[in-house]
């Protein structure tokens, strides 16, 4: 149960972002910006590395929903998404995003984790400066919006077929207050 | 020195928000949306949540340019900024404020530490839904600003005397983007 009254019967963050639309326009926006680019890092390696630090940050709601959206982008792959949760370095997936899922993994114990050595090592695996960046504001804002959703006890679906439609809805129409705010079918 | 080469010399969070204005302006409209309201919580409550916890996740750059803000807001009552840093429990703050502080301190660690008991003494406190709804997105946001700001290592002033001056920028044209971003007066 919600620790207080938001009003609202939404699932996760939508309920929070229902109740409170003048933080919420802000927060979809920087969803959008961050996690829709295809500039350095794509769709489906952003929404790994937020559903990675979701994982970590033990938020239930937003590591199988951004896994879900993860899923879709990687045209339904549903191994690869667990494996990155279980144990990345063993996931078919790059070198680089490895390297750059460690750097989001240090970000969610605390910026002053990062060291050189990570950034260097991420470098060495090709990746680029605003691809490091992108990577440790994706990493520091799902340790935002996870905190926002279990710090007011949001209701959580156990319901695990709705994870999979929204994540269509998500990705068919981006993160735009909208999508949270309006009346949606059910 | 930052971990990537941020193209500027701007402090803190103005350096990476310089190299990202597109992700920046969202940022600031949130920060805009959650420190400058005065409905329920006062400014000055705002900037103190925020100075606290960017002081939990050992932010420097963020717990002094926030307690430095506080400060004016607090009519230059130093002593009081300090206090509620050291040990809030013992500052001459309201008792709604401190069970507030104690739930930013709960959402620092995560968003599952915060329980009904701290919520239910907010409320015999006197605190409203909408304050524990801010205070629980205050923390949040600021466990995303003090990880954007050390997860790239940015340049932190020690030059002391350089935060009020930029506290007194801020409490007169707030957070929008165009202060970070455009040029400004030395």
């Amino acid at each position: 149960m919600p620790h207080i009254d938001l009003k609202n019967d939404l699932p996760g963050i939508r309920s929070a972002m229902a109740y409170s639309p003048k933080t919420a326009a802000p927060m979809n926006e920087l969803a959008q910006v961050l996690l829709r680019s295809n500039e350095g890092l794509d769709r489906a390696e952003r929404e790994l590395i937020g559903m990675y630090v979701s994982y970590l940050n033990d938020c239930f709601y937003c590591h199988h929903s951004h896994g879900e959206i993860a899923c879709i982008y990687l045209g339904g792959d549903k191994e690869l998404v667990d494996q990155v949760r279980k144990d990345y370095n063993k996931a078919a997936i790059s070198e680089k995003l490895k390297s750059l899922l460690a750097i989001a993994a240090k970000v969610q114990q605390g910026g002053k984790f990062v060291t050189a050595q990570d950034i260097e090592k991420a470098k060495q695996n090709g990746a680029t400066d605003i691809e490091i960046h992108d990577t440790v504001l994706i990493a520091a804002a799902f340790c935002m919006f996870n905190r926002y959703v279990d710090g007011l006890s949001t209701t959580t679906p156990m319901d695990m077929e709705s994870y999979p439609l929204r994540a269509k809805q998500v990705v068919e129409n981006g993160y735009g207050a909208h999508i949270y705010l309006e009346k949606q079918p059910a």
